[in-house]
C-alpha cells in the first residue's frame, strides 16, 4: 500500500528541464503546509497542485503518489534535524561526558532554527501530526527518519544516568520526544491560559529554556 | 463558521422516537472513530453515516454539522474527564496538602480507563489530534472542556510547589499535557524502539507510573 521512494525519478539528470529542483521544492513547500493544517487523510494533490500552479501529473511525475509525495516532504527536513542530532551528540560525547542537560539541549537544538519560519512551523506541526496519523503512513517514517538517531540519545543517556534501567531510558526519551513535539508545534495553549502580559509567544529562547529545564528533570527523576 | 452546540436539537423530549439516545451515541462512537483515524479534514459525515447505517440528515439533524458532531463527540468524554478531575483535585485538597506526584496522578487517572477499550483509545488519540487541527477547530473545544480544569491544577501545582514562578506553573502544566497526551494516543513509538520482550505495551499500570514519574520530575526541576 505504501509506495516506496525509490521508485521517484531522479532529481538531478540529463535531460531534465533548468529550474527542477526549484519547482520540487516548492510543491514540498506547499505539500508541508497542506499536510500540516489537514492531515495525510484531509490533503488532496489537486490542492497541492493549485497552490504552486503546477499540473496534477508533474507531481505525481516527481514524487509517483501522495504517499511519494508525504514521504518526502517529511524526510527532507527530518533526516537533516537527525543527522544534525547525532553531529551535536558526538561532538558532545568527542569533549568528555556529557550531562542530562546537554544531551537534551543538543536533541532539542537542531528543530529550533525552524520556529523562526512560517515553513519551518508547518513541518514542525506536520511532525507533531504524524504521531497520531495511522499506522500505516507513520510508522516507517518515524522510523527512517529517527530510528536511528533516537537510539543513539537512549545510549548517551544510559552514559550520563548509570543508575537508570534500559527500559527507563527508552520510555524517558519517548516522552522528551512527546513533550517537544507538543510544545514547539504551535498549539497555542499557553496563550489561551495564562494571564494577559506574563507570557510571549515569540520568546523562543524562553521555550528552550522551559522545555529543557521539565526534560532534564524528568530524566533526573528517582 | 463554527456552528455552536446550542443550536442542536435536544436530546431528550415529548414525541421523540425510543432508542434516540442509542443512535446518538452510536453516531458518536463511529464519528470518534473516523475523527480518529483521519483528523477533521480527511473525514465526511458519508462515512460516518455508512458506519453507523444512518442517513446523513440524521446526522445533520441531531448535530447541526460535521463541527457540531465532531464538538458533541469531543465534549462527551473532554467535560466528564475535566469533572472528574477536578472532583480528584478537591478531594486531594480537602485532606491536606498534597504532593506534586499526587496531583499530577489525579491529572492522569480519569484517562486510564479509557486505556481499556478501543473505543476509548480512539478518544485518546482524537484529543491528541485536536491539539495539532487548525486554531477554529481546536481552540474553542479545548478550552470549553479544560479551561477551568487545568487552571485548578496549576493553582494546586503553585501551592504544593510555592517558589514555582507563575510563568512557570503554566508551562509545566502545558509541558504535562503534552506528554500524556502523545504517551496515551498509541504512538506506538515504544513498540518500534524498544528491544523485544523489554516492553510490554499492554501495562498501563508501567505506563502512568513513567509519566508519573517523568513528569513529578519535571515539575520539581529547579
Amino acid at each position: 500500500m505504501v509506495k516506496q521512494a525509490s521508485t521517484r525519478p531522479k532529481q538531478k539528470g540529463p535531460g531534465r528541464p533548468e529550474g527542477l529542483s526549484n519547482i520540487r521544492d516548492a510543491i514540498m513547500d506547499a505539500s508541508e503546509s497542506k499536510f500540516a493544517d489537514l492531515g495525510y487523510a484531509g490533503t488532496t494533490l489537486r490542492e497541492i497542485a493549485e497552490a504552486v500552479n503546477v499540473t496534477q501529473a508533474l507531481i505525481s511525475y516527481y514524487f509517483g503518489s501522495k504517499y511519494g509525495l508525504f514521504q518526502e516532504t517529511f524526510l527532507r527536513r527530518g533526516q537533516k534535524i537527525s543527522a544534525e542530532r547525532i553531529e551535536l551528540l558526538d561532538s558532545l560525547l568527542a569533549t568528555g561526558k556529557p550531562t542530562v542537560r546537554e544531551i537534551v539541549r543538543s536533541f532539542l537544538s537542531p528543530t529550533l532554527a525552524l520556529r523562526a519560519t512560517p515553513q519551518g512551523r508547518s513541518f514542525l506541526r506536520l511532525q507533531a501530526r504524524l504521531h497520531t496519523e495511522p499506522p500505516e503512513i507513520s510508522y516507517p517514517l518515524r522510523t527512517d527518519a529517527y530510528g536511528a538517531s533516537t537510539q543513539r540519545y537512549v545510549d548517551a543517556m544510559r552514559l550520563a544516568l548509570p543508575t537508570l534501567g534500559e527500559l527507563d531510558a527508552y520510555w524517558r526519551v519517548t516522552l522528551m520526544v512527546g513533550t517537544y513535539l507538543y510544545a514547539f508545534s504551535d498549539t497555542h495553549r499557553m496563550e489561551e491560559m495564562v494571564p494577559k502580559g506574563l507570557y510571549d509567544a515569540e520568546d523562543t529562547e524562553g521555550l528552550i529554556d522551559q522545555v529543557t529545564r521539565f526534560v532534564t528533570g524528568g530524566f533526573e527523576a528517582p
